[in-house]
């Protein structure tokens, strides 16, 4: 009976650190071994990390890259592994090394490569031509990387027809809310297309904005998912696949059978002998998917955890308000880096309620985390006889005057953490950002901003799923049902300046991730005046966002390199 | 006597504002038949202003772009107009419309994308696939866009080898110092390679990080430049093209003989008729190409001037230090808005020099601009006592301290910008930005970074050139003889933190320009540790740069979009 032990190495790996990677990439390789998987597999550019961007651009990195997979290669023994690297043959490709016996055997070369949203594939790499099957004790496998399973005729359709009886997917597919199941219901759909055994791997970890979430996972040629690795962890997702059911599946099937006898030939390579089977049938584990809270959460406790600790950070500071957002970061600080490595600060000013103080220390209590608590107040008297002396006299207060106290702290918050080298991070939400709504160099000073990508009203969702799953009001009730304010004048409220969350959010949902007209909004029934002037906030505040720090990516598109528009737009959609 | 009158329309469009480009369009085309053109040509994307990034994942900015050109083409009647806009038919081109007598007679679709430096046109456009040639007045012309000439063998020399006589190329080539007499080399050896008349025409303008310099010509099949437009600047350059030449010098030519006459067919399409010819011959206008400072000045006036009213400020604000970087600054200001448009402010520490403020107060006079004074003295103190009392006790003053200051004067400078709605305009260098030699938030913070791509030696250069063709110490002498400093503590220097900028700017140009390995720098002369210290600085610094505001490239590689880094990286270069 012909059946194929795979193990799929679902690692955690940074950008750069090749010396790190190689050193994990061969620790997964003897697990693997001691479970006695046939073959191994990685996720894609294991070697460099995902994305490595312009580090692609020094010829000593492709280099360096190089030597680390020889170097991996030949510690490599009777195990078949796949190892994501960069290629390099007069240009360089995003490619992927089938190792066996201390040789690399063969490299495959990534055909698709995305140029869209967070992706730049075609800055840097060419495209591969070669579309191989392997042998690999006894059976047909094909091997492709991450964007050539998107398309269904792309190389793993090929490679099937021309035999293939597994497709191996090395994939580095970054997290947003609901991606999983929308990958996994296309993965089962090729496994079905092409009657194959379908194993799909992919990178987990933070990397500045993106998050990958892991979640590999085996589909079998009926489509369904026979084994799914850990969402949000490091994991080794080990199975037994029966390739004779491949035949089995093909025979009943008319379509595919045409198809493979008009098929072209592709080129053969073989790479491992047959060997006994060890006995016993490991079936692989499987894991639900979570909640839609649940994931953004575990998508944001491994986004900060890595940014923080990959950038060697011992602790973080965060300065708490007393509202929604400061709380829901500090949380995931706590979730994320332990109690003992987050610092709240407290800076009330002579706006600040005694309610949001009463809240904020209750929450850092509840969390048991440090805080400082540093007053403004007099600072800011001291800005505005500055400033009226010098410069303006006594023209009325206004925003200047809110901004001032921001930026204050935005100073007092980065005074910290230079003293003691501490990260900021900074606690704006996506519908502040998408609008303006905070002040640059401000609240938005800081060096990695947790939530910039949860509306707000989604960040009341998942604070209250937080609050569930700790089974007590960590968050303090009436952080929940307070009002917002930004609390920078008297009796100050969000909803002075912006639409009730509920109205604001889908109409940015619809303009800022959904590229929508001014017209197509108004008939999904808003007040056409407050379509414009949200649409009028999101497109002048171009320059703020400009400036914000990088921030996890949980949307399908996020600010950042996900959405690229020029600050100097004179293009009105209404 | 086959000749044709031709117009380059060297025009100043603005992103997104097509209702302003469209009749920026019409007046050049009103020009040009005054003139008696038989043909008016205009830079890529003419009709979106380019870059125009995400906006084309807009359908409703594509559309209406649509709508722009259709009513561009009604109102052009008896001459031949050649416009960029995006073409729409299943997916988008950046095209050029052929328009004759009310009609788009053809569309061309650009097929070489580049997805490098600062483009990414792969994440945007589909490419072209016909490569027409058209006949207008009886003369063969091949049109086609920017990166479609860099290739050889490309799209022009296919045209001529069909019998264009005229290959025209539309571009949007943005500037750095010295691509000018690259790129006219460059279409110079077209020109004789393609035995044809070769008219470039190039966008002139701001558009956030990018200048474009226009300094649009056309060359003869001799490959000499016979016409050349104004740089920096709006221009129609009109000349008249004796076609019938390109046939006597084709016949001299035995081996462009034979590649034509093995050429295949390409698809030809009528444009417009013969007509009589106007009397007299222009023969078109050339100017020199000027030294580096000058370029680099003018493209730094323009930078500016551009995106100060493309993005409608009034004035600019300028913190003055007495030091190089914001007098250079400042200068540039006061050229690009007049003198009345710009404002500085003083603000005074313990630590600033008497020097340091004649000097500033000084320039200002020279330049003739309004200045506020605000010192920081009590507000320094007054967050040194809180945070003293409230956070580190007696721990010992350090770079801590420093930043404090740099960010009072972003508040300040920020609080000024917001009370009367000013643009702030940051004066750090390349050699700062490099090194993070900058405070987060403090002298990074503000709107526009004027010389963020200018290294310090080069700032030194254009400043004396500034003085030179001023022809008197506008900016004061003594800013260029006293040794660079921060003034953020006691004797500062910049020296006790940095190489001396002689040392420093080449290897910084080598490291982050040119992607060289440490081994390369040191072998080209420099002392190893330095070296290691300054790769150091760059690689930690990414996340500053990644929170600066946008600044003009004169550099072939500038930070921003045409550099990108991974802020978590671990590769460490030795």
């Amino acid at each position: 009976m012909r059946r194929l032990r795979i193990a799929l190495a679902q690692a955690n790996f940074t950008v750069g650190d090749l010396e790190g990677n190689r050193s994990k990439i061969l620790q997964f390789v003897k697990e693997a071994q001691r479970e006695g998987a046939d073959i191994v597999v990685f996720p894609e550019l294991s070697v460099t990390g995902y994305p490595p961007e312009d580090l692609l651009l020094k010829p000593q990195f492709v280099e360096e890259n190089l030597k680390t997979i020889k170097d991996i290669a030949q510690q490599i023994g009777d195990i078949v592994a796949v190892v994501g690297f960069v290629d390099l043959e007069k240009d360089i490709y995003n490619a992927a090394a089938v190792i066996y016996q201390h040789k690399i055997v063969d490299v495959y070369r990534k055909i698709f490569l995305p140029t869209y949203s967070v992706f730049d594939e075609d800055r840097y790499f060419s495209r591969g031509e070669r579309i191989p099957v392997y042998e690999i004790r006894k059976c047909q496998v094909g091997i492709n990387i991450c964007e050539d399973i998107w398309y269904p005729d792309g190389p793993g359709h090929i490679q099937a027809l021309a035999g293939a009886e597994l497709i191996i997917n090395l994939s580095s597919s970054p997290f947003y809310a609901g991606k999983r199941s929308y990958r996994e219901k296309m993965i089962a759909v090729r496994g079905i297309d092409d009657a194959a055994f379908v194993a799909y791997v992919n990178l987990v970890g933070g990397q500045d904005e993106l998050v990958f979430d892991g979640g590999s996972f085996i589909v079998n040629p009926e489509g369904e998912i026979i084994a799914r690795a850990k969402l949000f962890e490091e994991d080794l997702l080990i199975a037994d696949l029966d390739i004779e059911s491949v035949l089995r599946t093909r025979l009943h099937q008319p379509k595919i059978r045409k198809e493979i006898l008009q098929a072209e030939k592709v080129y053969k390579v073989f790479v491992a002998p047959p060997k006994e089977r060890p006995s016993g049938f490991i079936k692989g584990r499987t894991e639900e998917t979570p909640p839609l809270e649940r994931e953004i959460l575990q998508a944001l406790v491994l986004g900060t955890r890595d940014y923080v600790n990959k950038n060697n950070f011992k602790k973080v500071l965060i300065g708490l308000s007393g509202g929604i957002d400061s709380s829901l970061v500090a949380a995931i600080a706590v979730e994320a880096l332990g109690k003992d490595r987050v610092v709240g600060v407290l800076m009330p000013s002579p706006y600040t309620s005694k309610e949001s103080i009463e809240d904020a220390t209750e929450l850092a209590k509840n969390l048991g985390i440090q805080i400082y608590t540093v007053p403004i107040t007099d600072i800011f008297e001291q800005f505005k006889k500055e400033l009226r002396e010098r410069v303006w006299g006594d023209m009325p207060e206004d925003t200047t005057e809110e901004n001032i106290q921001a930026r204050i702290r935005g100073n007092i918050l980065m005074a910290i953490s230079n003293k003691f080298g501490w990260l900021v991070l900074t606690t704006g939400n996506k519908s502040e950002m998408s609008c303006g709504y905070a002040t640059l160099y401000g609240d938005m000073a800081g060096g990695f901003a947790v939530i910039k990508d949860v509306m707000k009203t989604m960040v009341y969702k998942v604070a209250a799923y937080y609050n569930k799953i700790k089974e007590r009001d960590v968050i303090p009730q009436r952080v929940f049902v307070k009002p917002p304010s930004a609390e920078l004048r008297p009796n100050q409220k969000d909803e002075d300046s912006l639409p009730p969350y509920e109205i604001l959010d889908p109409i940015l949902k619809a303009y800022v991730e959904e590229d929508r007209s001014y017209r197509e909004i108004v008939e999904m029934g808003f007040d056409a005046e407050t379509v414009k002037k949200v649409i009028r906030m999101v497109d002048i505040n171009e320059y703020k966002r400009r400036q914000a720090p990088p921030g996890i990516k949980i949307t399908p598109r996020a600010f950042g390199k996900d959405r690229r528009l020029p600050i100097t737009n004179k293009f009105v959609p209404f």
